[in-house]
């Protein structure tokens, strides 16, 4: 019973993110879903992604938080709009409460939705929302043992940035055990290191999604 | 009517906590729910405890994660009975995975259970499971802003264990401000500071600890 009314949300929750998608198409945009634990540095790495991009793009972000909008204030000071949806609660976005969010957005001339999900490591990562991938970020402070334990997660996302590579030399954590066990889970994962407080590593994670956005606008 | 279902399933669970917590009483049996982000260091936490405990009192753990048993065989090496629930997908323990694991556990002549939750700093704090008390972990690579996004965690923990102090130095945490927003949300907070790595703080959670259990075992 209990299992039955999670797949009618799940296939709800699906249609929905295909009415995302349509939306996001006709307007040329890419989107981004972000998710990482609490304090992994989401809201850090995308200011400093927006500050490197957004003069060749025309970027839009929604910030999504349990309450509050202390994040969404933040990114409001690299002067792109910013859209905050808090959950009231829920552990994650879903499709459904995006497609609100788009309702109050202006989406015209935009190339590049970024969305920040809510900090955890489980749930996010069941719900698609239209985007045209999930980025996840791994911090060193969690330690080497995360792929193992929310194998989900890293199953769903194209993308794995580790973040707070400078805490490499002061924390235990294994960089190469990781990327394993995380390509053990997806083959294909597109892995990056960087750190979002000195800018190590920004130039390819960069680089990479430059290519990204044009390469999907050319095929769009 | 998604709302109803989610009623439904919190009585439930209600009612089920009740009964654990009748067959805790039988035992007398002292019970810790631990939760937090993934990473910041529930186990070596529990480990340290464990370790300065095992003489005093009898324990037990119950070791909740999405899947793997990797936390369990680290536990285990201290001697104490270990207990391995996994979630299978879902993000948190609830009052009837508890029971189930209670079947195949022997609770007589035990002092104190620890139940690790699985790392999520959301859902498992709508969750009763017959504990005497939730206690929350908090690390500092975490950042001070925790209280503000994830409030429920914070409002029903008794216990907030700052964890990893010994990098207080190294990364930007204003331990007054999470203490001045934590106590706003639950006056009562009881709050250590503590290093799991070198030890520090240990004391004075350990005496606190002892008192509680101590002091449960004379009323109950």
């Amino acid at each position: 019973m209990q299992l039955k009314v999670m797949e009618n949300i799940m296939a709800a929750n699906d249609m929905i993110a295909r009415e995302n998608r349509r939306l996001f198409d006709q307007h040329g945009l890419f989107v981004i879903n972000f998710m990482s634990s609490p304090g992994a540095g989401k809201t850090t790495l995308l200011e400093r992604t927006i500050s490197a991009l957004k003069n060749e793009f025309a970027i839009a972000v929604i910030e999504g938080d349990i309450r509050g909008q202390i994040d969404a204030e933040r990114i409001e000071r690299h002067g792109v709009p910013v859209l905050q949806i808090n959950t009231g609660g829920e552990c994650h976005l879903d499709a459904n409460m995006i497609r609100n969010g788009l309702d109050e957005m202006d989406l015209s001339g935009k190339d590049l939705l970024i969305i920040e999900n809510v900090g955890n490591l489980v749930c996010p990562a069941e719900f698609k929302v239209g985007e045209n991938f999930k980025a996840m970020i791994l911090s060193v402070p969690e330690g080497d043992d995360k792929p193992y334990k929310y194998p989900l997660m890293f199953k769903e996302s194209r993308v794995l940035i580790i973040n707070k590579i400078d805490l490499l030399g002061i924390l235990d954590f294994n960089i190469q055990k990781v990327e394993e066990t995380a390509r053990a889970l997806n083959p294909d994962m597109v892995i990056f290191h960087v750190s979002s407080k000195t800018g190590e590593g920004f130039d390819a994670w960069l680089d990479w999604l430059r290519k990204q956005i044009r390469e999907a606008k050319r095929t769009n």
